[in-house]
């Protein structure tokens, strides 16, 4: 009845849903490349290093450091790798994912220099078909549901059969994923929402409260559905789960990178200093750039030059 | 340029209303039946027992407890009062109102034992057609916008051009509202919402986090626009600021009633119970029961019972 699934990163958000798997009675096995995290999972069922908040991760959940192994037997294969570093690491499993897996992708961002999305980062590096392909994305602070806390996500495949398959694969009673075939949405959703954090961080760090935060929230969710429909993207996809619902979850959450950066420029830090400060430039930041690229080029187009 | 414009009702959000009028420019008169409130704003303008967050009220705002001579002048009058008491309240109204004046409801809820919206009430009461009447409803938790943090809202009337030349006599630098000509839709939102805000409270009394809050939100803001779509409203106007941004504003803010009520309630304290703590029962208890009731009716006409 359960798949063999493998998680490809045992990050806080790949550990996490690993255990999902795992308690939907799935055989789970994580692959990393660090061996002190492999060792942990295998030998002792912790991830100590990414997921300290769970004391004993379930027994059906193993994991190995060796890219072939790890694959070698999977029906789904789940990537949790950090967004700007997907197409290298993937690029190693090419020739290692069973022809029939589907490959789902938990990453969320644009890759920088290229400007894609994480479906077309996957998709070419594996040479994947759209069929074979599934994105999840929806309100998953992941320390929440590795506490086991009631959530809800979404699973898109252009293949609905397959978006059901990995649903059902993911189901349990605290873990409720809903399914579309409007995967450009989802990866626009997961992206784009950080943008909208950063905005509401920089009001929320100028003073202002409930109302204003919830201004920018629903017109900057008007304006991420109408640069969707622009890409072809379903409108009612950002009405859903992983638009409306993470944004909410996002922007509600004090411990987002987004919402704490953009906090800092409202109290008046540049750019530069919030870095600083960061430890790093949160992903909101060069994703507002990709998309104002994207978005000018796009009303520049001749048809939609104002004559 | 400014209009006369008067407001029934000095509790916070009216008060706080009327400083908005007043700052965009109108010639604002308050009417409340307390006379200590209508002697402090009248010649302190100070609201010391319903808004003391205010210092200072503008010049341009006066008070008397008048009915005749609160309205006799009045382009526009804004009720203000508590949904429970409007149909009493407006009655002695009724003959004062001037034949061309717009009346704009900021009331919401649901009226008891009748289970009429605030539109259907006013309009009753007043014997007012359609085209005088407009509802504004937002995100707009009157604390923030008597400190003149920015926020936005939503006029409606049947006739849009009555709902914009409201829209225009309460812009101010920090105050935009938007227009719709939706009147069901913004009274249908700020009712609604009070309902998801309970069930949203529930969960954070149980102890759950942003994840399960970000989905009853998203799951309940479906149900309520099903609800809305049900009743002939636009399902636009619940993907607006007064759907989804109040809803946003409603369950972000600890202070909102409704959360607290369903956060007892999600303790384990029964209804009896939590309103006893609470010093009475929220509106959102009375709501859900009002539209529970109206949608099993509407389920249970013939041409939607499954056959």
């Amino acid at each position: 009845m359960g798949n063999n699934i493998t998680v490809l990163g045992a990050g806080a958000w790949g550990t996490t849903f690993g255990q999902v798997l795992a308690d939907a009675g799935n055989a789970v096995t994580m692959w990393a490349i660090e061996p002190e995290i492999v060792e942990g999972i295998r030998d002792h069922h912790r991830n100590a290093v990414r997921l300290p908040v769970v004391e004993q991760l379930p027994d059906n959940m193993t994991a190995t450091g060796d890219r072939a192994d790890a694959v070698k037997d999977a029906d789904i294969v789940v990537v949790a790798i950090a967004a700007q570093f997907a197409r290298v690491a993937l690029a190693e499993f090419k020739d290692l994912i069973p022809e029939d897996a589907i490959v789902v992708s938990l990453m969320k961002g644009i890759e920088r220099n290229t400007n894609k999305r994480m479906d077309e980062v996957v998709r070419e590096t594996l040479d994947l078909p759209a069929e074979r392909f599934a994105a999840i994305s929806g309100p998953n602070l992941s320390k929440e549901i590795a506490l086991r806390n009631p959530a809800a996500t979404v699973v898109g495949c252009a293949d609905i059969e397959n978006a059901r398959k990995v649903a059902e694969a993911c189901t349990t009673a605290y873990f409720k994923p809903f399914v579309t075939t409007d995967v450009i949405g989802l990866e626009m959703c997961g992206s784009l929402k950080n943008v909208t954090a950063l905005a509401v961080g920089m009001a929320r760090g100028a003073g202002y409260g409930e109302n204003t935060a919830a201004m920018i929230e629903t017109r900057g969710l008007a304006e991420l559905t109408a640069l969707g429909a622009a890409a072809g993207a379903d409108p009612k996809t950002f009405a859903g789960l992983a638009g409306v619902g993470d944004l909410i979850a996002t922007c509600g959450s004090p411990l987002s990178r987004n919402y704490t950066f953009g906090s800092n420029l409202g109290k008046g830090l540049s750019v530069e200093e919030a870095t600083k400060v960061s430890n790093g430039v949160a992903e909101g930041v060069p994703t507002t750039d990709a998309w104002w690229r994207w978005a000018s080029s796009w009303v520049c187009r001749p048809r939609w030059r104002i004559r």
